[in-house]
């Protein structure tokens, strides 16, 4: 809609009839023709793969083309915000330890150093977090270790006297940011390790020494969660579920009163957070979608779309916050008033898929591909699908979106190991009536050891009740009950000595069992 | 337990720490040393491999070795059976039509003609079968098409009145098989597709034109099946089944006069098969496994192995026919006696995965790895699991085992469309105690369309009760109840028109309603 009459035309990436970037310019560019582009905002893999696609057409490849130095005249510079040093009592391992972890790993696939451009998992290596990219907390820099030198590459003015001694507690020298490109021409007699797929093509080509081209095991590592950082996570989800009570309480009130929109309850249910111990930002801009807007799966709220949220059918809340000791992510969606039959029937296949998939248990080895199905078998049973992943991996007080792992229709060879967060949030989606998604997240845990091997199974770490009074009881099974009165009573358990004691009775009420 | 004092060392396909032969060979080879093998029994891609790998190390590959030349004197010579045409009333597409579905696609991928190797491509193609291979009905043969030849490479003593009648009817001359080797070194202005992954190495060697390397198009038209195919293999189904019902009762008396053996179970199953109208021979060699037997996957009794079938525990009988309109293959688990607890809950959490997968609707574009779960988490719940695919492919008067589609733990990027036949066959076994499987094969079919797109669902063609006296009634769902009696009333009803009266009985009750 925003692009009507303006001359472009719109390609949905990733959808079957859509070419990629490389192939559509190699129909409507004639042989001869050169493409500019600007290396540092490119992968090294998607740079040599248009290289071989342009080769084919006899079109050039121009990769030090910087475009928005000659038409954005007032483009501010990249942010001096200090970053900070992430505590010990959360992180729960010291960066000299994530170093020596890291050094052994690429030296067991022949490398001997590695340089990093990937911001969490600099934040992660270090220990360090900023306040540069909305949402996740981290700085922009460059990294570089080997066995006698570790080094951040970062601007000079958000040095401070903390970071200052952060760094240089755990041996890390800075350098200046645009650094980087000269000292990686400076490696030699060095076998660095890279990622390609996450290294930028123009720092990549300044490489005179040879590389190791591999995913590296910094991905892995960070995906498994240390006892400190489950600890921290657990602790989290009480302050989050205090904070989604009073929201959702806050909510109840502010409908009867006419004076809650899709935008005022997003600020409120912010403001519930920040009055919360740790809390540092949220995670994500809250999907706040009443009705047909919860169906737009990345509904974002606009003064001009902001609907005034009424007793009647679906609200959609999906939000997320940032904690010095964990990150969250929950989706709930409530009941505004009475319900059709359709709406609870698909409101509760969602969340038997949910179930489903949070009872489950499954060996050691199993992919999230292997899973995905489990959570859409209830929706697809009735011909009803949903179209995005089942689950992503999630940061510890870094990004909510993070890999290796996800639970998705599309292969991922990475296995779920104990110590993983993955969301679990199926959905179901009516364009223009309503959207629904039941989302929390989970734990890898051990479950069992048998004679055929390790069993492992899904721990909820979200603290928040599911809206019963959307259930079509006809069509839930006894262990779906139960699964969902016993987590309901966990909820409580956990909750309850931080609450106030009409909070309580609110709280008590919702997870009452069915 | 073979090998043992032979001066061999088993290593295991395919395990984590096999190495591949390759890798073994660069560790015990110097620099310098030279593998040598026969070409024409490894793949283009195998060889590629190796040749990769052993440069790596300085090894060299030759690949014109024939060593069973020099040491087996008495190798008999390629077989001189004839093969014969598979009539149109059971493949139900003529060459003809096929030849063009495939010139018409190889063409999409740029390539003008196709050199095939496949023994079940070339039989499929031309609508040929043989019996140079046991179970399999194939004849050794290479292939060629383009839009001006087709040509069968076989012996010349293969050739009688009516294969020659045949190929001249869908217009196929016939060469030497030998001389597929110099027609690829003349074939010259041609595009050949070739599958590298199936070609051999020493045809491939010969191509001097240029070639698209591709799976081709052959695996996919001939796995979905054609509606004569589709009603053949149901009438198939029918025969299998009363041979099948037979079987069992004879098995049943045998028994009790203690004479029914492993082996003789298993010719006595055949015998009642060959009494059937169109069967030509068995799929497989029939795996009859009685108790601890039953948990060796790919059992076969010999001589000193073979039990006498006693009234005690499980008799796992795994087994199938080529008939000319079908291939069959199913697998059931008899109860012997009294079973224990553990027994029971075994046999029916099996029951319970294979149901699952019976039942489940799924979307367009789903593969089987998606799908491999749902028939193992009633086991994975318990902490038990089985190392085999859930399901493969099944030819039509071809390949028991047949690509491309598969319903295993590994990622398969074929999706299951409908006219697809795949076994749906999880099991468990238990070392040195006994084993349980319990298969049907299935056909892909259109379940319904939504808004959502269109969704599938498996529909059970094997025509044969599953034991109900093995199961633990606690555990079973009403749904699973449901399907398992309406199964049953398939079965009779599809039955009951082929059986004498007392037979007809004995079906009847075992398929009454739980």
């Amino acid at each position: 809609m925003q692009l009507a009459d303006s001359g472009f035309v719109l390609f949905k990436e990733g959808l079957p009839d859509t070419p990629s970037i490389e192939a559509w310019l190699s129909t409507v560019l004639p042989a001869g023709a050169t493409v500019a582009i600007d290396g540092t905002l490119f992968s090294t893999t998607a740079v040599e793969g248009m290289m071989a696609h342009f080769e084919k057409y006899g079109i050039s490849l121009i990769t030090d083309f910087t475009p928005f130095d000659k038409i954005w005249q007032d483009r501010p510079t990249l942010p001096d915000t200090p970053f900070f040093g992430h505590d010990l009592e959360y992180c729960g391992e010291n960066a000299t330890s994530k170093i020596m972890r890291v050094m052994k790993a690429i030296k067991e696939s022949g490398a001997d150093a590695l340089l990093l451009s990937t911001l969490d998992d600099i934040a992660w290596l270090f220990n360090i977090r900023g306040k540069d990219v909305n949402f996740n907390p981290m700085t922009y820099a460059y990294a570089y270790i080997d066995d006698n030198r570790s080094i951040l590459f970062v601007k000079s003015e958000k040095l401070n006297e903390e970071n200052k001694t952060h760094l240089r507690a755990i041996g890390v020298e800075q350098m200046p940011y645009e650094a980087v490109f000269d000292f990686a021409t400076s490696l030699c007699n060095k076998k660095v390790s890279i990622n390609p797929a996450k290294l930028n093509y123009t720092l990549y080509n300044k490489l005179r020494t040879t590389t190791v081209r591999e995913n590296g095991p910094i991905a892995m590592f960070k995906a498994i969660k240390n006892e400190v950082q489950i600890a921290g996570i657990r602790q989290a989800m009480v302050r989050d579920g205090v904070a989604l009570v009073r929201f959702f309480r806050w909510l109840d009130s502010n409908i009867d009163l006419g004076t809650a929109t899709e935008i005022s309850a997003a600020q409120q249910l912010r403001a519930f957070r920040a009055e919360q111990n740790l809390f540092v930002d949220e995670s994500f801009g809250t999907i706040c979608g009443y009705n047909e807007h919860g169906a737009i799966v990345h509904y974002s709220a606009t003064p001009e779309s902001n609907a005034l949220i009424r007793r009647k059918g679906f609200l959609l809340v999906d939000s997320g916050a940032q904690y010095l000791d964990g990150t969250t992510d929950i989706t709930r969606t409530i009941s505004l008033g009475t319900l059709t039959p359709q709406q609870k029937r698909d409101y509760t296949l969602v969340l038997k898929g949910h179930i489903a998939l949070s009872r489950c248990q499954f060996p050691e080895g199993t992919r999230g591909a292997q899973l995905d199905a489990i959570a859409r078998m209830p929706l697809w049973k009735d011909g009803l699908n949903y179209l995005h992943g089942t689950g992503h991996g999630v940061g510890h007080f870094l990004n909510v979106h993070e890999g290796p792992q996800s639970i998705r229709l599309q292969e991922n060879p990475t296995p779920l190991v104990p110590g993983m967060i993955t969301s679990n949030e199926p959905g179901l989606y009516r364009a223009g009536e309503y959207g629904i998604r039941h989302e929390n997240l989970v734990l890898t845990v051990l479950a069992q050891e048998t004679e055929f091997g390790k069993f492992y199974r899904f721990e909820p770490l979200t603290l928040f009740p599911f809206d019963k009074r959307a259930l079509d009881m006809t069509i839930l099974f006894p262990h779906e009950i139960s699964w969902l009165n016993d987590y309901h009573r966990m909820v409580y358990d956990r909750l309850k000595s931080s609450l106030t004691s009409e909070e309580c009775e609110w709280l008590r009420e919702a997870t009452s069992a069915i």
